[in-house]
């Protein structure tokens, strides 16, 4: 089906397979070159929501990594490498973290803001940094979170526009919904070029309905709470753009497995939506190579500082 | 007239005269000690909003300073000091910094950030250092600028919600905008509170039909583009807070002199507006009383670093 997607015309080429049009039945696509403009009125067929492949958009960042490497290593330098510090709860050694976490609780306390300020910033892969927040925050260049920038980086590769429209983030998270909310609102002239989009933060704290209001007006919703069906149909404006942040894991009401979900009634959604990413293989993958990305900016940060 | 305002119940006491009730005829106020709550609806009465006195609040404050300013002496410490680098543009010496800067241009570039970041964050009384801005950003104890300092100071001490209400930053400046939109979405129970509102990030690129979709949802408006007249009576939804951080010289169409205004359409934004801030005598004074706050902090940080 995505042989009917014709090829973009932008600095930034997508493979038609990025792209997967998942409509039960023919639907036209009427395009701009200078942007995805889909007419939705022009068909009395229904159609759903462009899915935006997740892996396929990853596939392509780690194949510009992989060449970003190895010209680093012809050059004769040292190959990129990632030392992970885990501080928390990790899923995969639960009881031993506990058990570390109990005894460190009696003797030394690990500070999370510690740790992350204790990285050198201009190794800080994970933008974690007081300083790398500083800079992200005053639109300067800086190590900014995978997370958020695979965000952004499925806007831009996919082409949606983002001036003077209305973005809704739900979650205010510290290292998701605030840097997302930073890249999209902030100005497109600057060092770190933002979105020029208006945007709203909303949490926890924001009633349903006033959240609906607001979704009901945005050109793209970014789900980003952790809370499984967050954004419903009735909460989204045809052809708007959603992006699931969302990692939920839940029981299957029917099999009574657990399986991973996102922030976004997906199915519902996708019939009344104009883009949306997949929980799993949406904004998941395009982290992970937006964390090699980081990487290879770090090893080329260690000339220049 | 401010003999008709019930004195408040809560740990902020105002004194009345704060709050300058502006109706050209008798209304009734319905208040609870949770908040003011208004009843908008119940008098056949017309009103106008409440001004809020930003020159009588700057009083407290300057008054609250002064008691701190004397306990820190009286433990035998020196009196707190400001010192002022001006980079830039001052009016009051036009001349002089145009003809160092241009000598400047042709021998070194002094950079802004650069001059931020070269003070010490502990006494960096503007708050504009990057590690300052990153303390704000992640909710962290910190120098917060004095302008979106007296904005929270005015709502706080008006006792205006802002847990779960909407509220619309025109603005997206990083000494103004910016940390006014953080201080306001972040949560109330982080090491420095926010006040848990959803909060959206509006600014020149928000087309303004758009921009008024927004402040009609808005139970606050706060302007902080230096743009005359860009909040009209229709954009303010009935009782909202309007706070107007706007300083523009602007020559008067009858008089032609020049006068301060702000950003809001203030005569007839007040018959809309719940409460309302002038311009001059609103933020502005409080702005100051601020930026004194910060230099007795940065004075008792210098006993902590």
């Amino acid at each position: 089906m995505a042989a009917s997607v014709s090829p973009l015309c932008s600095s930034f080429k997508l493979s038609s397979s990025v792209l997967q049009p998942s409509c039960h039945y023919k639907f036209r696509i009427f395009r701009k070159c200078s942007g995805l403009q889909r007419c939705f009125h022009q068909s009395a067929f229904s159609q759903t929501a462009m899915v935006i492949s997740g892996k396929e958009l990853a596939r392509q960042i780690h194949k510009e990594v992989q060449c970003d490497v190895e010209e680093w290593v012809s050059f004769g330098n040292k190959q990129p490498h990632l030392s992970v510090i885990v501080v928390g709860d990790n899923p995969a050694s639960h009881t031993y973290v506990r058990n570390k976490t109990r005894a460190a609780a009696a003797l030394e306390h690990i500070n999370e803001r510690a740790v992350c300020n204790a990285v050198a910033p201009e190794k800080d892969v994970d933008g974690f940094h007081i300083v790398n927040i500083g800079k992200l925050c005053l639109d300067q260049k800086s190590m900014v979170p995978a997370t958020p920038a695979a965000v952004w980086e499925i806007i831009k590769r996919t082409e949606i526009q983002t001036v003077g429209r209305n973005v809704v983030v739900a979650g205010r998270s510290k290292n998701v919904g605030m840097p997302i909310a930073m890249l999209l609102h902030t100005d497109g002239r600057h060092e770190r070029p933002g979105g020029d989009a208006t945007v709203t933060i909303a949490h926890r704290c924001t009633p349903r309905e006033k959240l609906k209001e607001l979704t009901r007006l945005a050109d793209i919703v970014i789900a980003a709470a952790g809370i499984p069906h967050l954004i419903t149909a009735d909460m989204v404006k045809e052809g708007a753009t959603v992006i699931d942040v969302g990692i939920n894991h839940i029981q299957d009401s029917e099999t009574g497995k657990i399986r991973l979900v996102g922030d976004v009634d997906f199915e519902e959604v996708r019939k009344r939506a104009g883009f949306i990413t997949p929980v799993p293989g949406g904004v998941g993958p395009v982290t992970v190579a937006m964390l090699m990305k980081n990487t290879v900016t770090a090893a080329r940060n260690t000339i220049t500082h």
